[in-house]
């Protein structure tokens, strides 16, 4: 059973902030940190919705954390029970994966002695987005009374709030509302909150919290339960968040708590059925694997295509809730493959987002799409130029993410062909992708230079994967994807030709684009791409990277003076070195996986494994990847536990300075899919069809892993000499063909 | 009598590094700092010979300072007389810049009480250029018996070094010498010394110094006169230093000191005929001048056209004795002017580095000639990548001076071309100032990039006169200079082909240029240089300028946490904002005074003087140039002064960090000239005649200055209501064109 994860006795504040991302419940609307019913601000509560952004004066814009309507505190004898300040006897912390709840246990040892037990399950439904519910129940070792605090709790952790005002309460109809409205843009959001018994209670509403007293008698060893349900509406998906939630509520309460969690199990149960992945000989991949995926799926849209997911999911308010490339280079795999309608929300996204893209485009004097660094909900870029503090001074550092990372163009691009591939899904297409794909182009397009000396289209002053070197020219990988996009971009005007020819016409008429289509098939030819070494094979990352210090990725931490300094920007140790941040051409290999051969991939991941400090979580799996095309099994398995573990043991870096950066990190869960199934498993779509070429570790005896393939679901049993699919309607048996 | 300069009592450390700069003399070929005759390597004592440089491991490059000939000390009873450690009565030091003489005069109390007065005169004979003669004379108070001791001291002052080893000592026939080799290249140096007087002498040799011990009995009151005659020569300019200096010390011991002192005071007076300028109402204002020309003519190279003038002159090893632009845009005008022949010195000087040139630009994948940031013997560029160190990490920092600030080549364009136009001497486009021109535009030609959007060629990644902005796009002045310097080359190419049609093919040949003649003609056609804005007239001085941070200049150097600490650099304070180093586009203003309107100089003036902070000694005189340009007469002259002061008032920086940056500043010499003649006097080449345009402060009754345009002699008097013209052989008299 590696379903349910479980950890006991941790209510020191590290843990809190670790569990509070590890034991993340939510359904793609909300997400709702792993945190405990009696927690509040200084817990790091939060209970973020998808796509509702706020900012505060000068501060940086971030999603917005709801007041949390999962609020309980027991009050035992005037003493409220606290797992982080009162005495426990035991405690426990579950997550259950498999149907998406959040467990608690806790044994309280009150001040008299008497032992106050409290148990909850809490679920983010998926069959009702807007709601939570909650099961709560309370026993004690001895006859006593307690008082029950439940209610709504608007105080709420913030980075860059208070984004909450105006706050009003409403109690009616055994209905608890607290309604606020947002700081920029005066959007309502409302949360409700019913319980299924009342007992005698009484109303305390607050500036920014209504909570209700339940007096409750209880006799040794016999349970009492509560049931709880949270309704949370807001401005971008409510003409009336208050009487939406009061309604949802009493909805719910009418239901039950038990059919609502048959609904949300049984929806969960057919996620798992479409992926689930299982790997007999070693549990903790398989349970990695899974953490891994629970987390995408807890967080993918699937309610609407006006959002997409944050590099932090829906943990928080970190990185200021944006969606970067993370999504499309790292996460949409696994949707695409197995998920297409939530591949396709997350798509469809940047379709809505495109005139963000434009203004962006047009800010920086060029035409077309340039995609935000970090894309909130009007694709406006919500980077700042200053992203980082230099720890010696203290001042803001001028980075170039927001004006010199052009690739994201590209991945956009790179994302909906991918998508388009994996599925056959033209709609895609039809409904915006070409139109992005087309203003993508056109901005990439308008990036270019050209050398006269060197006969050739040059990408300049652009700043890669590998962050610690910033405006660098012909970066390996954007001059790839860029050539890519090109690529893209005329396949998907002659298949539209062809194919629509109408409805083509037209989008090349209302683009304006005919003059630039052909500007892009003749400079594409033109386009320079680096190339490898005859000699040697290895292609530099950008120009003149070969004259960069050599040095030990050991030697040069030892040159730090602050645990926290950073390696980039404008005097980062790395920036003068060889040292990477992340995996860069190494990426662009799996990308292209049939662009290089076995011999290039070898030598160019032997040449920069050594040189990447891995300071980004995206960058272990692409590590995996290219190590397992290239047969090194043992270091494909390591970066694949390196990313699909990353937030089960919650190693990563939580502050910054003095700044929070945790959460959680759907990049390398998504990463850790992509590194399992088409890295170990080596299960890859080439030429239109599926091609396996396993490279299993060896002590995973047998995998089972679900796949999509246009429509066509499949299993693909794995062992040492077998690999067996499983169609709907047949089954195959088919000899290894990578030994 | 604004000739003689005279401190008195400044012993302490502070005034020993000022004065050593401020009283420097020297002949072109050596200077020698103002120091005195018992100072040592502690006193910064240094006597550099043009263009000798030597290299000590990782170390920078930089000039060899030649073993002190000059050294005599007194000793009086055991005790050595030392007019910093010692007790003094009084103390002078004067310059007598109207014949290049340095002379220092102390009264010492000796411990007993007597008072011995030590006298010395100095020079470098501009004569014979490898001498120097002192005469020393010294006094007593009371009868007694003191020791000089006179001789060589090889333990010199280095910043990198020691640059010197294999000492050897050689004492016939009365002289002394010291030889020593160049660590890097074995270059044999030699210094000879001798005396008028033997006296009872004892010669002492050690391991590096060699002195003789005069007995010398004195009578109260009676001066006792030494006579000493210092050869030097270095294996750069002599095939056996030691004969040569030995030759040359017995040769100046009978020809005398005074008869050399006439010869080079005569040699002085013709120097000062040619180029002084009287300032009637101002004496602050004329001494400065004097003091500018008189540096300019201290260390400018007459005997030779394989050497130019460091931005630190001959006052030391600080900039590595490197040759930068300061010269051909600062100090050339001067010398084009008034000394033709020296001007052709400096330039051949880059005809002769040309191929250090060469291989620059294909270090760094160019064609063409790339001219060193910082330039020594062999053109190769003395300019480190990390040329700063960081305060608050103590790291060094990478700068983009010697990869980026392209437009040294362009610079060096203009500076032929200036001399070409002034003189109309065609010899120095014959004999290499073609090729170094063709070489500088094909490498500016292979820099550029092409944009199809704009339909235009342009300047990507360079760093311009402001470097607070490293690495920029379309940088004004630079994209401007290549513009020039595409133009000069055309020109110089249709010259040459009409008057030396033969000699021009061969060079066209010889080069294989005629392609690439073509591709400049073509391409300078689409060059884009950034235009003043149709409204405000200002020119952003590269791209996105004017989205940098608006600061006042005193705001953002409140902003500075260490007093040190760099304003550019990767992280720099002024980075990120409006505020720049030095004229940038005020300088171009100057460079090209047709090109621009009053108006728009006005209004470039005025909103980049409050955001320049005058970094650079470089900075001051093209304010002062134009600000004379647009009637802005206080202005100009406040930054004529300035320009004129530095050194006299020495005020300028001394230290960074650790790090000695002292010495002289010949560039602001020379911008004190540019702004004395050329601006506030108006006198300007234009348009192939001479164009006056007085703009005299009201406190300047009149001005004579002296002019030499293409061989006339001429003498130019101006006051409020005349401007009078002597040539040699008429007096014109005109009515000012100015009013």
């Amino acid at each position: 059973m590696n379903w349910r994860l479980t950890e006991t006795n941790q209510v020191d504040k590290q843990a809190i902030e670790r569990l509070g991302s590890k034991f993340l419940i939510g359904n793609g609307y909300l997400g709702y940190r792993g945190t405990l019913d009696e927690y509040t601000r200084d817990q790091k509560v939060a209970c973020i919705v998808s796509g509702l952004y706020d900012k505060v004066g000068d501060q940086w814009r971030e999603p917005v954390n709801l007041p949390n309507g999962s609020y309980v505190q027991i009050v035992y004898q005037g003493v409220p029970l606290h797992a982080h300040f009162s005495p426990i006897e035991s405690h426990s912390q579950t997550l259950d994966m498999q149907r998406g709840i959040h467990e608690r246990s806790t044994r309280f040892i009150a001040p008299d002695g008497n032992r106050i037990t409290v148990q909850s399950s809490r679920f983010a439904s998926l069959d009702v987005i807007h709601l939570m519910a909650v099961e709560f129940i309370v026993e004690a070792s001895a006859d006593c009374t307690i008082t029950i605090m439940s209610g709504i709790d608007g105080d709420v952790w913030d980075l860059n709030g208070p984004h909450l005002s105006n706050f009003a309460t409403d109690a009616r109809d055994s209905i608890l509302s607290l309604t606020a409205l947002t700081h920029e843009q005066h959007i309502p959001v409302a949360v409700s909150e019913t319980l299924t018994r009342e007992g005698s209670t009484a109303v305390q509403p607050e500036d920014r919290r209504i909570l209700r007293a339940l007096e409750v008698p209880l006799k040794a060893g016999q349970p009492f339960t509560l049931h709880k349900f949270i309704a949370h509406y807001a401005g971008i998906d409510s003409d009336n968040p208050l009487a939406d939630s009061r309604s949802l509520c009493a909805q719910s309460a009418q239901t039950g708590f038990d059919a609502l969690l048959e609904n949300h199990a049984a929806l969960w149960a057919d996620r798992w059925d479409a992926c689930d992945i299982e790997i007999g000989g070693d549990a903790a991949a398989e349970t990695a694997l899974r953490f891994s995926m629970y987390h995408l799926l807890a967080i993918a849209p699937t309610h609407t295509d006006r959002a997409s997911i944050p590099a932090r999911g829906l943990s928080g308010q970190v990185y200021k809730g944006g969606i970067f490339w993370d999504t499309e280079i790292f996460m949409l795999p696994f949707f695409s493959h197995l998920f297409p309608s939530i591949a396709r929300n997350l798509l469809m996204y940047r379709y809505h987002t495109l005139d963000g893209a434009r203004r962006k485009a047009q800010e920086y004097g060029y035409r077309g799409a340039f995609y935000a660094w970090e894309s909130q909900d009007t694709g406006d870029d919500a980077c700042t130029l200053f992203n980082i503090t230099d720890v010696f001074t203290n001042r803001p550092m001028r980075t170039y993410f927001r004006d010199k990372q052009v690739h994201i163009s590209a991945d956009v691009v790179y994302a909906i062909w991918d998508y388009y591939t994996i599925t056959q899904d033209e709609s895609i297409l039809l409904d915006g992708g070409a139109e992005v794909i087309y203003e993508c182009a056109r901005f990439l397009l308008s990036y270019l230079y050209y050398s006269r000396e060197k006969e050739r289209y040059e990408v300049l002053d652009v700043t890669g994967p590998d962050e610690y070197h910033e405006r660098v020219n012909n970066d390996t990988y954007t001059n790839a994807m860029i050539a890519h996009a090109f690529e893209v971009c005329l396949k998907v005007h002659a298949y539209l030709q062809q194919n629509h020819p109408e409805q083509s016409q037209a989008l090349i008429n209302d683009l304006d684009f005919a003059h630039d289509l052909q500007a892009i098939e003749d400079t594409a030819a033109k386009l320079y791409v680096p190339q490898p070494d005859p000699e040697s094979g290895i292609i530099p990352q950008f120009d003149g990277y070969h004259s960069l210090e050599e040095v030990a990725l050991g030697d040069l931490l030892l040159r730090k003076l602050h645990p926290y300094e950073y390696l980039g920007g404008g005097s980062g140790l790395a920036t003068t070195t060889q040292i990477i941040k992340q995996a860069d051409v190494v990426l662009m290999m799996h990308l292209f996986p049939e662009k290089f051969s076995q011999s290039l991939k070898g030598c160019n991941w032997q040449f920069y494994e050594p040189r990447t400090e891995h300071g980004s979580s995206l960058s272990a799996c692409a590590y995996a990847l290219v190590a397992a095309q290239i047969g090194k099994i043992d270091w494909a398995y390591k970066y694949f536990m390196k990313t699909a573990q990353i937030d089960l043991l919650g190693e990563g870096k939580q502050y910054v300075g003095t700044l929070y950066i945790g959460g959680t990190h759907p990049a390398a869960n998504g990463g850790a899919w992509m590194a399992a199934v088409m890295g170990l498993c080596g299960i890859r779509l080439a030429d239109d069809r599926i091609s396996i070429k396993p490279q299993l570790p060896d002590h995973w005896t047998d995998v089972t892993v679900r796949m999509t393939f246009r429509g066509q679901k499949m299993t693909i049993k794995l062992n040492k000499d077998d690999i067996v699919v499983e169609t709907d309607e047949s089954s195959l048996k088919e000899t290894a063909l990578a030994r």
